[in-house]
């Protein structure tokens, strides 16, 4: 069965990693079938959720069994691009940049951090996590050569701008934005903005507006 | 006037920040005024959502000049909390957990992380960034002692929940939640799940399924 998966709703998108982790520890116990009611369960989600979302991966349960659990992760990872690897360029290695390069979890996803950008010349030809870092001053050229798609953007607000539009230039057709910026791209370009200060924001206004269970 | 902001839709907090920076920006520059057109304009925004999240705080503007600044300011630091300290503790002091004890950011918005915690006995008792880290044994007696109330979870997926609870038991009223996890905490405890993966998701599925703007 073939099914469209291009225009899949963005809350399963965000879903789809959290039950493709459930079906491959299924898949490691070597369990063949998952009901969609099961996962519902154990992810303390919806029951008519899952099984919407579950639908729109074009793979048919049987009843009374539930889901092929191999063939599910499969098109799970497919619908999320997970099936070919990709080649992610780092712009900025501060903390968090430095945080991300070192953080071996995106290798279970097929993203590989092979290359990382700064603009301290302290830094860089010196190497973090293995990857060795090259001058900003050269972003745009290298993209461009190696056939960049995907940048990690983790430089200080002042200089985002300029660095999106050398990685827009330079051939990029997503940018995962961890500055505090609101990226001008072109909308071939897809930006997916990662707001640190926004979570704590609604963290902390629903602490502030929220008494202690103990209060009045 | 007075106006409850005890109930703003997410979205409106999320965009709070990002409103606040620009108009400290013009604190800064000494305008006394900012109008909602030109603050929907510069940050490519609707005109009608901006209107409504800037009625939300409770400021009134005026005709042809706008919102105050400084009132404005005031109010939207106030919904967020922003306006008294808080101090968090990290739990999980790896590559993340690091880079955010490391964010200096956060002190704009009033928050410090004043306790870091790990299980690695080598990284007990050293400092990073000014903090001592203590052992994550001792989490539930800590926070209870120094009424700490907002959490930061960066420990591996399999320690998350353990972890969630002994903040639990410990008085936390707020978890900011950076591992890949779904916590089970009381209603009373709110949980901001940053989970990265999900993110990423997002931006390879929007890549792998948009073709490139000159293929057919």
């Amino acid at each position: 069965m073939k099914t469209d998966v291009s225009n899949l709703p963005l809350p399963t998108i965000r879903r789809f990693p959290i039950y493709l982790r459930r079906i491959q520890d299924c898949i490691a116990r070597e369990e063949a079938f998952i009901s969609g009611a099961i996962l519902a369960d154990v992810l303390g989600l919806d029951h008519v959720v899952v099984r919407k979302d579950l639908a729109m991966t074009g793979v048919v349960g049987t009843p009374r069994l539930g889901f092929p659990t191999k063939e599910l992760a499969a098109a799970i990872t497919k619908a999320l691009g997970w099936d070919s690897p990709t080649q992610a360029a780092l712009v900025g290695v501060g903390h968090l940049g430095g945080a991300l390069l070192g953080h071996k979890g995106f290798l279970d996803h097929n993203l590989e951090i092979s290359l990382a950008f700064d603009a301290n010349p302290d830094l860089v030809g010196t190497q973090q996590h293995g990857v060795t870092i090259l001058p900003v001053a050269d972003l745009e050229t290298v993209v461009r050569r190696l056939h960049i798609i995907l940048a990690i953007l983790t430089v200080p607000n002042a200089a985002a701008q300029t660095c999106a539009d050398k990685l827009v230039a330079g051939g990029v057709r997503g940018i995962w934005n961890f500055t505090g910026v609101s990226l001008n791209v072109p909308a071939t370009v897809k930006v997916q903005h990662e707001d640190l200060v926004s979570g704590l924001a609604v963290l902390s206004h629903m602490i502030a507006t929220n008494p202690p269970p103990d209060a009045p």
